[in-house]
């Protein structure tokens, strides 16, 4: 059910067909296929063929399946003789049944023809309707219906579709023709036509074909039909299901069934209509009937908007026995599928059809209220609930949403990095963030974020940037505060100078309102309204504890400051997995310090730095360790480069220099020179792979006894105080034993200092991050050390593939486009590749120290796949920005249900 | 015998000590040890035993084993009574053969106290000489000798060294009381003091050692004895000797034994004497009876450099007899060891003593001659020759060396990172290079060289940087061009801009004479002379021709340039390895045009520049071709980030600030800022994790297209000149199947392309490089499309351990110094991690593709430890640069020798 899953190939089982059978008939009451049958029939052929089955009154038909799709597309798109045969004895049969005949004048049939893959792609693929009409049965339908202006209109329909779908005329050609009738006809509405106008768009349509194609409309309903169905095969392939499918995770190599149906018209009158609906609100899930229709209308009457359609409620005042019919079948059919069921319907003259039904999408909400819902109503079991939300929907449960209902100005589109709504004013500078946003709400535009513009991106409602991908700082940052965040939106340009932004050429500045929608990356023009949702109400509450229930995977979170603890917490998690200490050092009464002791030059001037930032530290710790009372708390040593903590090596060159050519007197130059001299010291060509973390604790041992004393003085005064804390303490970029064991010396020594000093114990434990492959590869070595591993998949994907995640911005999106890879590393943890050294590494590990607690602390800690795999590979816990925590539990609670799912399958 | 690994504990064989036995005993004819247990006896201590059992004349005594120096550490620093029992035993057994009695007045026993370890580690530990005596026994030994200046200049020599040695007190306080009584004396010379002034002497050092201990000098014999062992023992841990270790690979855990011997005195008058040798000539390897004497002196005469010794020759004058015996002994040693040996020997009273054999030390050149000369003495085997020399020594046959006879003053030291001698006028920057390199020789120095200095690399003798490590870009090049380069000479800051260079605290200009050496990194003030050896000799020849014998390995060269590849192949390589194809794009007359692609907006564009650089290309690769017609050529496809082919973000940002600053409107910003903008869009914060290797080619695939029509176009043209081409196109960075499908598609299309147009057809291979952990965890997949894997072992350490080579050297050192690693895993491969992923990819890139070609071309090729793995795990070949191969083929012979004797071993 995940979403993140490739939806793959058929299973085995289904493909395997028996007696070479490509096309599936379904015709009063009984049909070839079932419902099970998506990987062969579609969505909709297998939903056809249930219905059929169980006595709904559906139009009688065909599926070709999916295998055909395949066979044409890999016999040089045609298809073997022996398939053709197959069809056309379906034709027949359909003709028997029905009484009519394909292009026969007599009684024409007419029908439609419908892609319809596994997976529902709604509009990404093509379809054609009233195929069977020619010149000749245009006349009989005319006749037969009474109604010429009815059959001249489906006729040039018809033609319009056909020219444009199988025979790849644009539709403005058409178009073109169509209003210089009504032109010449002075009209205004395409209804004022009467039949005699719509003959001569038909004539015009007609000439068109024979010019572009250089052969005239086919006549024939068979020759008709083939060009359909191949034309459907085709669509497949073009830019909008390809695109749909990356999206959806969908594998190109599933195909589309096509199904041919008997047309049945709703506009064949004033007791002829045709509606859609829902057995539930999709949107919020509430139990009701659902949907909206028109009398006298066919399906794209509906979508073309021309006409506004009828709540349903409305028909069982027009049509009542309709209206009844139409609830009971819905009903029965919501009571079969166990699902809230999205359908289509037909009223020919008094008479109803069902023309489809599906599983209905819903928000993320009405997913979680549907499921518990149904389990309440005895409908579904407890696991079956868990597996009908997707564990990414859970967000809207959690952040404020944008109403969509303003019709806001979309003006960019980025990646969705951290999910909520943000309305504000734009500011380009992270002070002017934090200035302009004590007088109102502001969102931070900026290339990229570092982070220097932390304080900048708390004081924000939103942050949207230019550069960037999922992981990128503003992401991981955003995602962390719970804040809402666009990145990579690289149709915008930052001028950060002249406070202003170009978005598609056209300039904005400082102080106009944007939104961001952060769960869709979408940028909108103005301020629009959100609503905030109850993360703590019933349903949710309820349908989470079932996940517990479930899951074996721990849930902890990824959490810097108490605030973040708590909320963290109220989401459930079970512990912090990873507090960056060095966010931490970036704030403001912070900072100042951080950098003279990064100026010293000596131990002992390093040492006096480090001491003013000890209480602060103990502080900190102290703060989370009352919010995670009674949970484990891991602790990381300060990771990132020195020099981040320092103004940029280039800004400084820039203004040394232009301060040299202006006054090369003033003190102000040497003193400058000092901060860059130190600042060329520690510039790196490559800083992720330079003096980072633990090689730094390595280099200045000082740094790590003083975190270590502001853990341990805050543990016992936190201990003292009558809470139970348990800290571990998290040594970064371990690659060899040795680097390990020197951290920890360091630890312990601290350690036995400060308990002995103040008389209380505390127990701990030392571990390490597994970040970069070597230590995965020589983990049993690194577990004689380590009393826990935690794996920092985001820097352990850098290092596996060799993509930065701050630059891989530039080819990961063509990477995915060009499907060299499924999807991006840094968001789903790539199973063969790193996901193999997270697996050796925890086998490795624990055959070293049996009973080795293990868990992981990237990004991927709260994506479903992910969590799926670190179920699969039996790690201990994830751990993910608090925000994501839900989500995880979820995940982690599917996962377990997928296992169990495969289990029994293995045992039928 | 290769000197990169780690010299370990002793092997399970040798430790396991049946009879717990920890003193072993030698006198008259018989030992309790043999030569061969150097892991119990250390060097020296089996050296003797293996001497008295030869019936050889050696003063008696006992070796108290390394197994007691590692209990002595273990045990608290003291050893168990047992043992100390056993000492006592040994003493006494020594008493009873001498006929003496350890602090006895009336015939007292002396004894030397001397470390010994396993490896010989020259003048690292200590020594203590003449114990026994004290205020008595001096009285004796000067009746005995009736020589009391000799008895009382042997008494304070042992005080001094006592004190020094166990006591700690340092030795200027006693140098201090000497030249006190010297000049008290006015003499001018040692010598010139009287037994009497001596006595003064000996009353000024007890009074100093009274002082500074608290206790009296000890009197007694056997407390004298155990205070030395254990200092000697102590020594073991002495920086110096730590340092030694390190440099060495010596493992720290194997400590030291120290051998008890009985004093022989060569200053007993004009019959008694002192002297060392070797049987053959260490620097030449000529079979000449080599070495040196004193008359009448002791062992540290010579050392002091006071008198002058005298060449070995001139005792065949004054001691016949003696000088015969002499030759005798030596000669027999040399049969019994098979190989050159340094002894030491000492005549007392007209008696020859042994006091000391081992195999001698000796130069590459020696080393070389000296193993073929054995081979045709009939001496050893073939097999016994290529191990009796280190591969690195090899590089003494190849470079131009440095005379070292003339003492230049040693000015600094780096990293030794291309071998050879280098002499010139220092120059900073690469157009002065070219430029002065006109006039005379230069050196370049530089803070760190770029891809853009290649020009001046070219034109210099040799390469001094200050920072960079031995994978640096200045130590790869100049490996490359076997030109000798010293890198991370950490003591030296280039001031480029005032030209010159700070050398601790002193200044040097531009144009002033320093001389490199390579193979040491040393540093030399002046013109130093160097000396030209010929690689192609017919000593050299012959031995190397017996390691290709051997060989499973082949050996292929890293060569960019035609030139190069001719020097390869003259050196033996087999093919080449690796073809950077954009060390061509650095030419001058290439530059622009690759500039010019780069800044090109539109792919149209970018195919104008590619065409101008078609032509160049092709002719680089025919020219490569016929270099090595007949032989396998890898030439991989353009790999580096392109903005290292443009300017300097951070200068360019400098120019455009300055320019602005001073005349806003000059036309010349806009060219700048355009340069600029594109630079910034190409700028990577970790560009060794960025867009480069085949996300390139991907990009940007015409770059790959022009790339194979250069590669196709100067095949055919060659196999049409009538010589046999042998092209395989490598893809770099490859992680994923996928990426190299897409990349092989554009190469095999061009290929059918330029063949089919060509009328000529030749037969190429695609493959990659494996140098992502990703490729290696799923070589499997790649080898589906992969036709040849070569490990690219720089990068793949680089993203292994997460270290990037350009600046880890801040960090690296201090890790080896610390022993988190054993050693530079740039330099060696890393078997555990580094390691364990090319053996992975080998097993699974074969199990998918059965006789797939599997190489290194990392610059681990030409590391002899790394031959040795890669012949371990069964790759084809290794390819290193061309002055390495030679080094490769000993070592890829060599591990065949190690793994038969492992064999052997096992089934023995």
């Amino acid at each position: 059910m995940t979403g993140a899953i490739v939806q793959d190939a058929p299973a085995t089982g289904e493909t395997t067909n028996r007696n070479n059978k490509y096309v599936y008939f379904f015709a009063e009451g009984k049909a070839d296929g079932h419902g099970q049958m998506k990987d062969e029939l579609g969505g909709k052929g297998a939903g056809l063929a249930e219905m059929t089955n169980a006595g709904l009154p559906v139009p009688p038909g065909f599926t070709i399946s999916t295998r055909a799709c395949r066979l044409y597309f890999d016999n040089n798109s045609t298809l073997p003789d022996s398939l053709e045969q197959e069809v056309r004895e379906a034709v027949a049969r359909l003709e028997q049944v029905t009484g009519q005949k394909l292009g026969s004048p007599e009684n024409p049939l007419l029908v439609s023809v419908r892609s319809g893959a596994k997976f529902s792609m709604p509009g990404m693929m093509d379809t054609v309707l009233n195929l069977g009409l020619n010149d000749e049965t245009v006349k009989t339908l005319a006749a037969k219906t009474s109604n010429p202006r009815f059959a001249y209109d489906c006729y040039r329909r018809f033609i319009q579709m056909f020219g444009n779908v199988v025979l790849e005329i644009p539709k403005g050609d058409f178009d073109e023709i169509f209003e210089g009738v009504k032109k010449k006809k002075k009209v205004h509405l395409d209804t004022d036509l009467t039949a005699e106008d719509l003959q001569a768009v038909i004539a015009g349509y007609k000439k068109l074909v024979q010019k572009k194609t250089g052969k005239p409309f086919p006549q024939d309903g068979h020759e008709q039909l083939v060009m359909a169905r191949n034309a459907v095969f085709r669509s497949w392939y073009n830019p909008r299901a390809a695109h749909y499918r990356r999206m959806n995770n969908i594998s190109e190599s599933l195909g589309t069934a096509v199904n041919v149906q008997t047309m049945v018209f709703g506009n064949l009158g004033n007791t002829s209509g045709t509606g859609v609906g829902f057995t539930r609100n999709p949107s919020t899930g509430e139990k009701e009937f659902y949907g909206e229709f028109l009398m006298n209308a066919q399906g794209e009457d509906v979508v073309a908007g021309i006409r506004t359609p009828v709540p349903i409620a409305e028909l069982e005042k027009e049509m009542p026995a309709v209206y009844n019919q139409l609830r009971e079948t819905t009903t029965r059919l919501e009571q079969h599928y166990k699902d809230v069921q999205d359908f289509e319907f037909t009223i020919q003259e008094g008479k109803l059809f069902m023309l489809q039904t599906r599983n209905g999408k819903r928000t993320g909400k009405a997913a979680v209220k549907v499921a518990v819902d149904m389990v309440e109503e005895g409908l579904i079991t407890k696991a079956e609930a868990l597996q009908r939300v997707e564990p990414a929907q859970l967000d809207q449960w959690l952040h404020p949403v944008l109403d969509e209902k303003q019709g806001l100005k979309v003006i960019a589109k980025g990646l969705p990095a951290s999910p909520g709504a943000a309305v504000g004013h734009i500011v380009f500078t992270a002070d002017e963030a934090v200035k302009q946003g004590k007088k109102g709400p502001v969102i931070l535009v900026r290339a990229e974020t570092v982070p220097d513009d932390i304080h900048g991106m708390e004081a924000a409602a939103g942050i949207l940037t230019a550069r960037g991908g999922m992981t990128s700082h503003a992401a991981v940052v955003g995602r962390g505060m719970g804040k809402c965040c666009v990145v990579g939106c690289t149709s915008i340009t930052v001028d950060e100078k002249n406070k202003r932004m170009l978005v598609d050429g056209k300039a904005m500045k400082e102080g106009e309102w944007i939104s961001l929608d952060g769960s869709t990356g979408r940028v909108f023009l103005g301020k629009a309204h959100t609503v905030d949702p109850d993360p703590t109400s019933g349903v949710f509450a309820k349908f989470m504890s079932w996940a517990d229930e479930v899951r074996r995977l721990g849930v902890r979170a990824n959490a810097d400051i108490p605030r973040d603890a708590q909320v963290a917490r109220r989401f459930g998690a079970q512990g912090i997995g990873l507090c960056r200490t060095e966010h931490m050092f970036f704030a403001a009464d912070r900072l100042p310090h951080v950098q003279a002791m990064i100026m010293a030059e000596t131990e002992k001037d390093r040492r006096k730095s480090l001491a003013k930032l000890l209480p602060m530290q103990r502080a900190d710790f102290a703060g989370l360790f009352r919010a995670m009372e009674g949970l484990p708390v891991i602790i990381r040593l300060l990771d990132p480069p020195l020099h981040e903590f320092l103004p940029k090596r280039e800004e400084l060159m820039v203004e040394v220099a232009l301060l040299k050519q202006k006054s090369p007197r003033s003190p102000k130059v040497k003193e400058k020179e000092k901060i860059l001299a130190r600042v060329e010291q520690l510039h790196e060509l490559n800083p992720m792979l330079g003096l980072r973390g633990c090689r730094l604790g390595i280099t200045y041992p000082e740094i790590t006894e003083m975190q270590a004393r502001a853990i341990f003085e805050a543990a016992v005064k936190v201990t003292n105080e009558g809470k139970k804390v348990i800290p571990e303490i998290m040594v970064p970029l371990v690659g060899s034993r040795q680097e390990l064991a020197l951290q920890k010396q360091i630890v312990d020594r601290v350690a036995t200092e400060v308990f002995e000093k103040a008389g209380t114990k505390v127990t701990y434990l030392v571990g390490t991050m597994i970040e970069v492959p070597r230590a995965a590869l020589v983990a049993n070595e690194i577990a004689a050390e380590a009393e826990f591993f935690s794996f920092g998949t985001n820097d352990l994907t850098q290092t596996t593939f060799g993509f930065s995640r701050d630059d891989s911005g530039k080819f990961l999106e063509p990477y995915v486009n060009q499907g060299i890879l499924q999807q991006d590393p840094f968001a789903t943890l790539d199973r063969s590749g790193v996901g193999a050294l997270v697996r050796m590494a925890t086998e490795k590990g624990r055959e070293a120290r049996p009973g080795l607690e293990v868990g992981i602390c990237g990004e991927h800690g709260g994506d479903p796949s992910s969590v799926e795999f670190c179920h699969q590979v039996g790690l201990d816990y994830v751990s993910c920005s608090p925000y994501r925590v839900p989500i995880a539990r979820l995940a982690a609670a599917q996962a377990v249900l997928t296992e169990s799912a495969g289990e029994k399958g293995r045992t039928l």
